[in-house]
């Protein structure tokens, strides 16, 4: 039986965007296990599993409900042990927690003020207005004056990925020679900005952009079919 | 017989404050090999054994010459294998890659513009005049000019600590359980700005506070016996 995951989607029930769904999207592709996925809506929380925290990824494993991405992967990791793992060993397995927490305090943060408009844009309309409230509390201010400078904010969030940058110029993908978690959590970012908005985040000689390309090859391009108006 | 390896030192002998060479420090202990250290400063590339690219730290194992923390941990891993592993599996070996860009992109280049000038007040006096044009080229301005805004500065620097904040605010070590070369690589740049500045870099409560804390006392107190300035 297929697992079933619960799933950010927009304006489009295919159209899916969120950065946390789509580590576990790629942690299950990864671990081969099959799935099905259950397009969801901000506004839908009574729709999930319980127990759930109000967001996704939640999961459903052969009656078992598991949310939250984090405790998603070491779930997978540990039930599938003899699948690739995600991590390698009890060290990998530290260390792809700060690569996680870059992603989260840098690599989140900065791209969510260049995009934040084009979520509110393609969500679904019955979301529009809780997206729009729930975030302009957060920023303090309207959806149109965070990114309303974004063009001159591009140079220093292309400078922030440099971490990134001399890691993926160096091999191949952040977990070496063959992708592992801490490259979906990654991806996962930029997954959710192609998703969502056109906004050319990365200049196409960026050696970010050569890996974002491998990434969206994996598993058949399985993140490059997925609907997009980024390239 | 003890490895030898060439150190950068300050105005005294024992004043040690290369972050590279700490890296090559702690990983040498981590592994348990004796190390007999010679001071070495800016101006004295003569004096380093062949190879070398005029730079330190420089080890000498039993007659092979090995430059660069990098290679050296590197070496000390592969050579050493029957002893505790600097990385984990391969995996924390490419993950291990991440943090040390991190370190050289985020970390290094925002303490240098904290600590520079404290770094040319405690050079040997043969080495200051070197240190001073060299780093006023890279910088294109003064030293005094680089540092004079800090405390303006220091806010943001401690921000741009955000990933590994919530790495050591929720596992003992960046590695994990226990600290590997990645603690290491981050550890030397908080070295280096100890050995030379009294600049309060971090507040009390930080976690990364704590963190250093644990580092000091790693290995009877290695790093924490060192001559420092800072707390």
């Amino acid at each position: 039986m297929p697992i079933t995951m619960y799933d950010l989607a927009g304006a489009e029930a295919d159209r899916r965007f969120s950065p946390f769904c789509w580590r576990a999207r790629m942690a299950l592709a990864h671990k081969g296990l099959a799935v099905e996925t259950v397009p969801w809506r901000f506004t839908e929380k009574d729709r999930l599993p319980q127990p759930n925290q109000g967001r996704v990824p939640v999961i459903v494993d052969d009656g078992r409900v598991v949310h939250d991405s984090t405790a998603i992967a070491d779930y997978l990791d540990d039930r599938y042990a003899d699948r690739p793992s995600l991590f390698g060993d009890e060290t990998a397995r530290a260390l792809t927690r700060f690569v996680q927490n870059w992603t989260e305090t840098v690599l989140q943060t900065g791209l969510v003020r260049l995009v934040v408009l084009d979520i509110h844009r393609h969500s679904h309309p019955k979301d529009q207005s809780y997206f729009r409230s729930s975030r302009e509390e957060r920023f303090g201010t309207t959806l149109e004056e965070v990114v309303k400078d974004r063009e001159a904010r591009l140079p220093a969030f292309r400078a922030s990925l440099d971490p990134l940058r001399r890691t993926v110029e160096r091999q191949s993908f952040i977990a070496g020679k063959a992708p592992a978690y801490a490259d979906y959590v990654v991806f996962g970012a930029f997954q959710w900005a192609r998703a969502i908005s056109d906004f050319e985040l990365l200049a196409a000689d960026d050696p970010v952009s050569a890996w974002r390309g491998r990434m969206l090859d994996l598993f058949d391009g399985l993140a490059r079919r997925a609907p997009a108006y980024g390239g």
